[in-house]
């Protein structure tokens, strides 16, 4: 990574730990600020069937009435997908990445579009070094969905926080690019 | 949710934290007391190649020797299972639900009954609105299984505890329902 | 599980927590001390189309390009495994086992070898009885590979940690054995 992208996520840290530093989680009236924030984008290309060399998922476990290339009919429900996608400081597909979101997504809902979410970051930057541990709900129909850090390692040890998602933009079945706000509260 | 409804969940509430705040966890003596506790159950009806409509949950993986519609012999080790159940107050399939029970279990064990459960409960009722995260061990000849609350979000932000699952009606291989006694002890 | 073998692990935890007390995970300065550290083993047999009785883990999901029986090439990309593996206190696979681990890893790198990990340490000896839960990305070329331990039941109750894996042996795609050194940091 160039000094540029190193002193850039620096500025992005400090505009939201100075601008945005008050956080007001729904449904109660307290206030938490994070000990720190970061915000990632990371880029998800779907297996096809005709994309194996550019792809960064893949279909790996479907209900039997689905299949391994297609996603099935009805919100998807059933289809296990692994990834192994990209992470950027920007909402660019080829910015030099950060480091690599991995783990699976599985959709989890029959009647609305939603995901269940166990993955990884493992970032490896100037900035960063380590890995941060996520899981949670990912109802996609809701423009903000709140998931949980339960841990991380390296610069992340023993850091807990919340992960806010939003759907950055979406093409077909193929692309992804999703924006994740993470919020640690507790920090080491 | 009716105002009945939602005052059952109240009065369910305040009588767990009155009648049995006090928590012995196995294996040492300290006592503590759960800062919420709530009790609700779930309803899975898998998927078995006759009930798609009604089904709630399906095998999507399956070791070689096994297949989607019929949960393998030997414990089902290796099969693995999608679901999106409905949570509800009382044991009654056909209560109204407060919410969904989304993610997985698989069949993780050779020589005994056991699974291994990541799953979220996205609740949305007019008492709680939110998610809570679960991962863990469930051995099922045990009368009652304890697993991890490993975070929440909502009324459950940041939130860690334990769940204590109960098997309350088995029906085949088509039909259980679990109590789920969560008891959080970091509450936020 | 023989006195020999409880006391053996007692003198293993006390060499443990007096010579190796302070810890000093990298990319910070600050030194912290685990309230408790275990080392164990577990030893995964991979079932390869002949091997069922013996096999403790099994592929049941695999991309399009896959199958159930051989990790596909190119870094397994896609391949889930679900795992009942012995845990043991040495290196030896005919050891008295302790306890089982048990859930699921999954090949998560399209250039790498890497695995993103989700199981739980199911714990019945003289010396413990208890559940430890872990997730988290497992690059397979770093000699120490951190993961998070996310919560406990049992003596490890709402337990967190970082637990540092090893691959103490591996062979060929069948067998491979893991030294897992779970050091808590917070211990209730």
């Amino acid at each position: 990574m160039s000094v540029k992208t190193s002193s850039n996520i620096v500025v992005l840290l400090f505009m939201f730990l100075t601008v945005s530093s008050s956080y007001n989680h729904e449904g109660n009236n307290k206030h938490y600020k994070p000990c720190k924030r970061l915000v990632l984008f990371f880029h998800n290309i779907l297996y096809n069937g005709n994309n194996k060399a550019n792809s960064t998922a893949a279909i790996v476990a479907a209900p039997e009435w689905g299949n391994l290339t297609i996603l099935t009919s009805e919100f998807h429900f059933g289809d296990l997908v692994v990834f192994d996608d990209p992470i950027t400081l920007d909402n660019n597909l080829h910015s030099s990445p950060v480091g690599r979101a991995r783990g699976q997504y599985i959709y989890d809902a029959k009647n609305s579009s939603s995901s269940w979410l166990g993955f990884s970051f493992v970032l490896n930057s100037t900035d960063y070094h380590g890995s941060i541990n996520f899981i949670g709900a990912n109802p996609h129909p809701l423009k903000f969905r709140d998931i949980s850090v339960v841990g991380g390692t390296g610069d992340f040890f023993m850091h807990r926080g919340i992960a806010t998602l939003m759907s950055d933009a979406t093409e077909g079945q193929v692309y992804f690019r999703l924006r994740v706000d993470i919020k640690f509260y507790e920090c080491w």
